[in-house]
């Protein structure tokens, strides 16, 4: 099967991301397009050490990659508007499809980049545009298209979140704070674009355009940032109930549509006011399927490569229109699907919660600490509740990692102490760390 | 444009639900793909009151549906593994289309169903599935293409999250919530699927399936429930600084998949731990894009009609695949781009939040109350804070929703009184209420 040929312009965070994901996970993209992609060409004014492109073809004017002919699809990630937009219709003109991370570009220029891409009957992806890695313009096209959106309302800059949640949670001051995510490299030197709402702004055009079907109009998008908020207030609103988020807003009120980025507070018992950090996520009120929400980070090489890739795979799948081209029923070919097994449960290892009564009485906890060692479990927090003299104590302690079948091993032997009373609950453990 | 005719089988909950979507959004949806959806054909065993059935064709034979050779796409809503399994590959050999909601049969007959509708060349989707309105089958399939999922842990029953919900917040039983949610309509009559996590189990199976590329494998799935779960453990682990949450986990170990459903402790910081009632929600670990989170409503008929709707849509758009019909750009096709009004900014209407700081002298708070009033604007909450004799005092207060250029109004009034002394701050409130 021939491969889908792929010429990336930017080998900067993103591109570089992008090359490594194509690379890395070449076999798994292989059996979800159903053809391999090849990364044919790639433009870039300097090479870029974090990502190999060994015997790809290099060229230092990136509209050399949009005009070569031997390759399906421009991936634009130079970023800005000026070189960029031309560098997108160029490769429309000249008949390619184009994916790009660029939020600013489609904003402000994506009108007419669509009519020249429709006028040449190509596609024009930027998944990655908006809340990085998040597939949510994908859920607003496509997963959510059976509803009248209500609203959206997304943290969907993680430079100013993370400014919030460090406020809140250390009571800093906002300069205090915005010079820390400098130095973390989570803030750019100008930090206007993140704090100041533009690039929040570029993300809900593009956002309330999905969700209500209305042309990209970044500038009436009204926009207010985060610098002059001080701790005081974000302390006030957690008195009041509320947390203050920076938020994009784009509402559908049934005589027009709201299009606004400011400071606001939302209830705490919401789940978007427990996203914290550089994190994004969207808030979506659709009209059938109610409040959802989508999260993740929105921004770095391996979140915004993750959405790029997407789009690089969808336009694959559909580059040829056979029924084995199609989005295949498992999201992979059902002539590839892996034999991997299925772990037996007593192989699987995690820690576990244990709560158990024993008898008060001396060395009871003795023996369970001693059986647990023999089947090299440890333990990671324990403690007794007082009971009056004469009932049975009640102990609950928490395991470091350990597989099943030790464990169920160990809870045998215990179960079988003289000293211990009841069944014993055992409940296990995920930490959730990515 | 022909109609994309749809024959749906089964007028339940789910049925009538996703008859009500295709004609309150049908403008919407028609703007979507590209030419209307029409309902050709209901089978149904009797007629149910809550949706508008006018002009369809109805049948009391569901195969009647699967084989009426007018329609295009059947949706299977019958639910229940028998029937369902003969009707989808009835329409299958009659070269239908297959949308169903049908976790049971998806994860138990899938593969056969799979390789008959391959042998067909027709698609099957099946988005309702697995955590009703949210699109998470498209995201993990689609929208994280590009990477190696590591794991996946979900929230994927409602009643279960309901009932532990409940059992933490108000220090309740197992059997007492329990009651409670069948009496809600939330749990059935006999609630073994439920509470027992073969539900989960269920959409576990699915999940991985779609993550991993693996065939469907229901039977290797280990599934414990919740009903030995008590309000002790549930207490307990809250001092541990953890959650309990039934959930269907899939992981990636390297030497084999991990499918398991249970009862888990995760750490109350994780956004996981804050999906609370009946909602569902689903977390993927990518190894480009990192951790992701898919929320919202599990069950239902808007929600679970959300999903039929938008893979009706997705086959509907990919019924023909002329360029003006493939997903478009902006989710809605070009020439019907709305132009609905973007609403100025003075006209955005909600709560507020307003401190300022004025000097501790009688009537000045008269003052402000009387500015806000002449302006509609009625107060919801209001403190001051104790400072010491002659300092400013700072007076913090929230507003009910008010229009902007009221507040604008009221606060340039507001500002020009003697006795307020710094800037005043004002920060919009979002209830983010569906």
């Amino acid at each position: 099967m021939n491969p889908v040929k792929v010429g990336i312009a930017g080998l900067g965070t993103v591109g570089s991301g992008t090359v490594n994901i194509l690379r890395r996970n070449a076999d798994e993209i292989a059996r979800r397009v159903g053809r391999p992609i090849e990364i044919a060409h790639i433009g870039a004014r300097r090479d870029n050490d974090s990502c190999d492109v060994t015997g790809v073809r290099i060229s230092r004017d990136v509209m050399e990659v949009a005009r070569d002919p031997d390759i399906d699809i421009l991936v634009e990630l130079i970023g800005g508007t000026t070189t960029a937009r031309e560098l997108v219709l160029t490769a429309i003109s000249n008949g390619k499809h184009v994916v790009t991370a660029n939020k600013a570009l489609i904003a402000e220029h994506g009108n007419e980049i669509f009519a020249a891409a429709h006028a040449k009957g190509v596609d024009v992806a930027f998944e990655a545009a908006v809340a990085g890695g998040v597939p949510i313009l994908k859920a607003l096209g496509e997963g959510l298209a059976a509803n009248r959106i209500k609203w959206i309302a997304g943290i969907i800059n993680g430079t100013g979140n993370f400014i919030l949640t460090e406020m809140r949670d250390k009571g800093r001051s906002f300069s205090d704070v915005l010079a820390e995510a400098q130095a973390l490299g989570y803030a750019e030197a100008d930090p206007t674009f993140d704090v100041e709402g533009i690039d929040a702004a570029h993300k809900l055009t593009i956002l309330a355009s999905i969700a209500f079907g209305i042309p990209l109009q970044f500038s009436k998008v009204y926009t207010e940032g985060i610098s002059g908020l001080t701790s005081e207030d974000i302390t006030a609103a957690e008195q009041f109930g509320y947390r203050i988020k920076h938020l994009g807003i784009a509402k559908d009120t049934g005589n027009g549509i709201e299009l606004r980025v400011h400071p606001t507070l939302i209830p705490q018992s919401v789940l978007l006011a427990s996203v914290n950090g550089v994190m994004n996520a969207v808030m979506v009120d659709g009209d059938a399927v109610g409040p959802t929400l989508f999260y993740g980070a929105g921004a770095g090489a391996g979140p915004t490569g993750s959405a790029v890739v997407a789009d690089i795979i969808e336009m694959g799948r559909a580059l040829t229109i056979e029924h084995d081209q199609r989005v295949p029923y498992l999201g992979f070919h059902s002539d590839v699907l892996s034999e991997e097994p299925v772990l037996p449960m007593d192989q699987v290892v995690c820690p576990f919660y244990m709560r158990l009564h024993v008898q008060d009485r001396t060395g009871v906890l003795a023996d369970i600490t001693r059986i647990l060692s023999q089947h090299s479990i440890s333990i990671e927090a324990m403690f007794q509740k007082d009971v009056d003299d004469d009932q049975p104590v009640p102990i609950m302690l928490m395991t470091h990692a350990v597989r099943e079948q030790d464990m169920n091993k160990a809870l045998a032997e215990i179960a079988a102490l003289d000293a211990v009373l009841d069944d014993i609950v055992r409940i296990r453990v995920e930490l959730l760390k990515a």
